[in-house]
């Protein structure tokens, strides 16, 4: 079972074929970051599309079962989210709606205040907002997961508190490893886990320890001691992987239109593009790398297994559902 | 001189009447509660037919001079504001589209966390965003005025402090006089006005000491008060008048689609609608008890000519023209 629980890739038949030969039984993608309802719309209908015109390669994943489909008839289910609450913009009832078009996670914040909770990158985190704990509500009721990986500690550690299912960090690092502001403080992480949710670790090379020169080797180490002290059933893998994008969309992804000037979010006015990806981790392909360097920390194999895909499995089979 | 600096009723020909029997010179109207962008556009076009109903008794209001139309004709100048920044979503390029349109006050929050700034009912007032930053900027640059009356103590001082143009709480009172979460403290009232902004004494009972009891004398009595505190010329009245509203109105003011559960506000579970207004102030005809009232207290005539209207029409002379 191999499973990536966050992807953001410039979507062509090309990367469709590479997640086939990297044997990815499913994936979640990114449908939006500034994006509001409608927009968020167009974006089903893209990938609606796209699993009209290749139903060889994929097909559209709204419960865990449809990944034992998906492994049946050789293809990749996607499943999708998004980075940001704009799609439902500030309309409650819209929570619903979403999840019925195909939603399985929404993220409180991405990096600034949302009418919700408080973003990594604002100066003070004032928590979980009145709006917030109505919305958290709602999610738990439809099925819709909250994702905090670009929120800041008290929020992330609110949310998972008042939250009555499980949540996730889909694309993140411990702090510990690598003191970059997406990544995230143990008592953040206890937090999330010690709730029965789940932490993607992230390939993006501003997550990683000495960036894209990251070794597999450091990578893994990182990965094995974070099992040791959270438990390796609430670990996965999400890369964030953004194939093929142009740095016009990191650009977009920073300022939205929440500003009229450049921010340069984890880059640099000297660096302000995609960084370069880490040797081991160019594409869908290279999954095997870390399931090797995985192996090689001494992890069991069952242990392994579950990082790479089995963990997200058991968490999508638990949490995309209504409340029954 | 008469300009009232905040009403939200159920307009009709009927008190378009009584605004003009009440020598209303100019209003400033709310036309956004929850509205977004587009949904703004249906209140201004709602009137835009009213302009063109009753030419004889209303013009739209755009720059202090209209005022001047306005009195030379027998009319009321209406001006627009907004309670809540939900109108330029999460656009900061709406902001000068919505100027254009004819928007001269925002709210950065009503009530609640917003993208820009802490509501008055959350528990914790973190302040000004990275978004309300620049959204003050751009609000400074195109003459839209920046109203912080529902807003957090921390956030309405530091956008007093942030803003290059002087700010207004448009409908408030004194929390020394009446401790309501809406009303202001000193410190609030004094960066306000100490950097040239404005506060609006509210007749809305849920801000008056004794509530519909409120006795003219007291009303009238406090307004001497903050002039000797503050300074008369920072003063002028925000009736809040919200006449021949239905309470399912005061009802979606509180909940608009944030959340499915009743929130009672300002009122309660055994009086959740509007509440009765006070025998000396019922409807645009009774100005004139505010300005006896006032002279009353030994103002003096231009003292009470300035809260009256004369400086909310230098306020609006000043600042709602974009920066040269």
């Amino acid at each position: 079972m191999l499973i990536d629980g966050l992807q953001y890739a410039n979507w062509s038949e090309k990367i469709f074929r590479q997640l086939r030969e990297g044997g990815v039984d499913a994936i979640h993608v990114t449908i939006a970051y500034h994006e509001n309802f409608r927009e968020t719309v167009l974006n089903f209908e893209k990938w609606n599309r796209w699993f009209e015109q290749y139903p060889d390669l994929i097909m559209k994943g709204q419960w865990a079962k449809d990944i034992d489909v998906a492994r049946e008839t050789g293809r990749t289910a996607v499943f999708f989210g998004f980075q940001n609450p704009s799609p439902m913009e500030d309309d409650i009832g819209l929570i619903e709606i979403l999840h019925t078009l195909g939603a399985r996670f929404m993220q409180l914040t991405y990096n600034n205040q949302s009418l919700l909770a408080t973003g990594c990158y604002e100066d003070y985190d004032s928590g979980i907002t009145r709006m917030g704990r109505q919305v958290i509500k709602e999610m738990n009721r439809v099925g819709l997961v909250v994702d905090m990986s670009h929120s800041g500690d008290r929020s992330t550690i609110e949310a998972a508190e008042i939250s009555q299912r499980p949540i996730a960090i889909t694309h993140a690092n411990p702090y510990e490893w690598s003191p970059a502001l997406r990544n995230k403080k143990d008592d953040v992480i206890r937090a999330v886990t010690g709730h029965g949710g789940m932490l993607g670790f992230s390939v993006y090379p501003h997550h990683l320890k000495d960036k894209s020169a990251c070794t597999l080797e450091s990578f893994c180490e990182m990965i094995a001691r974070t099992a040791e002290k959270f438990g390796p059933e609430h670990l996965g893998i999400g890369t964030d992987l953004c194939q093929d994008q142009p740095d016009s969309i990191v650009e977009w992804m920073r300022v939205g239109r929440w500003t009229k000037e450049i921010d340069y979010g984890e880059g640099s006015a000297s660096n302000p593009g995609f960084p370069e990806m880490p040797s081991w981790f160019k594409d869908n392909r290279d999954f095997g790398n870390i399931r090797e360097g995985l192996c090689a920390t001494g992890l069991s194999t069952s242990e392994v297994d579950g990082i790479m895909g089995g963990n997200w499995y058991r968490f999508f089979a638990e949490n995309f559902t209504p409340k029954g």
